[in-house]
């Protein structure tokens, strides 16, 4: 199609920064983000990739007080036992790690995955059905990136009770949690991800992860 | 920091345009990639979002014809079932999809996540294990992503039994499927998905999978 884009180094180059620049971010300034912006970062995430074009990603903005204050709570017993259940010379690293933002950060929203919807028709889902999770995954990471290009940062909290979290934002029965994200403007900007900055983990070079078959 | 990078309403548009513009990809030119192209595409995804950081993500090049047949012969296998798990209706049209490009694509990878993997210190998976998997998704997409940048197309077969897959590439048992990936120049390029020109499903807009709570 003649009016396909050609991307050009300079744009692989920027693309590279902002996938090294991206952070899974914990502290955030409160400064709101204004609407438009949520809807741009939503917009492009439904242009991500789905198993049969299923679109299975379902968005949950958390804005109602109340239910933020049950999300942190569950985070909080969540937190607890997973602290209790780290190795005891890993605890006191543990305990010292902030692992959410969500006392500061001005959005917050929750992704599921909706594994009834009748659109795809089933398509690639028969011997993998889990592609449809894998989907709404593609659609957070794409909003991610999204996020950092606008130089709004993300954070993704998985220390929770998945089903504890559909209640509290009473969401079909049937969708499933995929994650629940802090939004806003990170505090500062890094290159290198906090869990290592931390003298938590350390990242492997690429060949650690490659195999020939 | 000083040094970090400020993205502009320019790179924006072009990665507007890129995610746009990203198919899953069944139709491939045969010329080979440079595996220095290869390469690069790898790097990038290893700077994807990782749970606690533990990379769980596992590429395997598949470079074996003898290899590649029985992936092959598996697809054959699972898309005839597929097919007659089809509506009666939809299976005329179900047929003529193309739905993998594991005829031409000069590059073929498998993704995996090794869930056993101790990196990370299964910091955030404790209540949501099933992160390690969606982190080897995010790397997966990010690969996808560079590989357009590149004007490499990249298709993603689902079509399969992660098992036998497993089998056929002799990995570790513990690892799981992710997804096969087929890679190299595509015939077209287009901003509409293939499922969608051929008339099987049509994308629906953003505002159907966003509430408010």
């Amino acid at each position: 199609m003649s009016d396909a884009p050609i991307f050009d180094q300079e744009f692989r180059s920027r693309l590279r920064d902002l996938v090294a620049w991206r952070r899974d971010v914990r502290r955030f300034r409160r400064d709101a983000l204004a609407p438009e912006q949520i809807g741009r970062l939503l917009d492009l995430a439904c242009l991500a990739p789905s198993v049969g074009l299923s679109q299975p990603w379902r968005f949950v903005l958390v804005e109602s007080a109340e239910r933020r204050a049950a999300v942190r709570a569950d985070f909080a017993r969540c937190n607890a036992a997973a602290l209790s259940a780290q190795a005891p010379e890993r605890r006191g690293l543990y305990a010292r790690l902030k692992l959410a933002g969500l006392d500061d950060a001005p959005c917050q929203l929750a992704v599921f995955a909706d594994p009834a919807g009748r659109q795809g028709g089933g398509l690639g889902r028969h011997t993998m059905p889990e592609t449809g999770e894998y989907s709404a995954v593609m659609a957070a990471h794409t909003l991610w990136l999204a996020a950092r290009a606008e130089g709004i940062g993300m954070g993704w909290v998985s220390i929770l009770d998945p089903a504890a979290v559909a209640a509290i934002l009473d969401v079909p029965r049937e969708w499933r949690l995929i994650g629940y994200f802090c939004l806003g403007y990170p505090e500062e900007a890094d290159d290198t991800p906090a869990l290592e900055r931390a003298g938590w983990e350390r990242r492997r070079p690429p060949a650690d992860f490659v195999l020939r078959r």
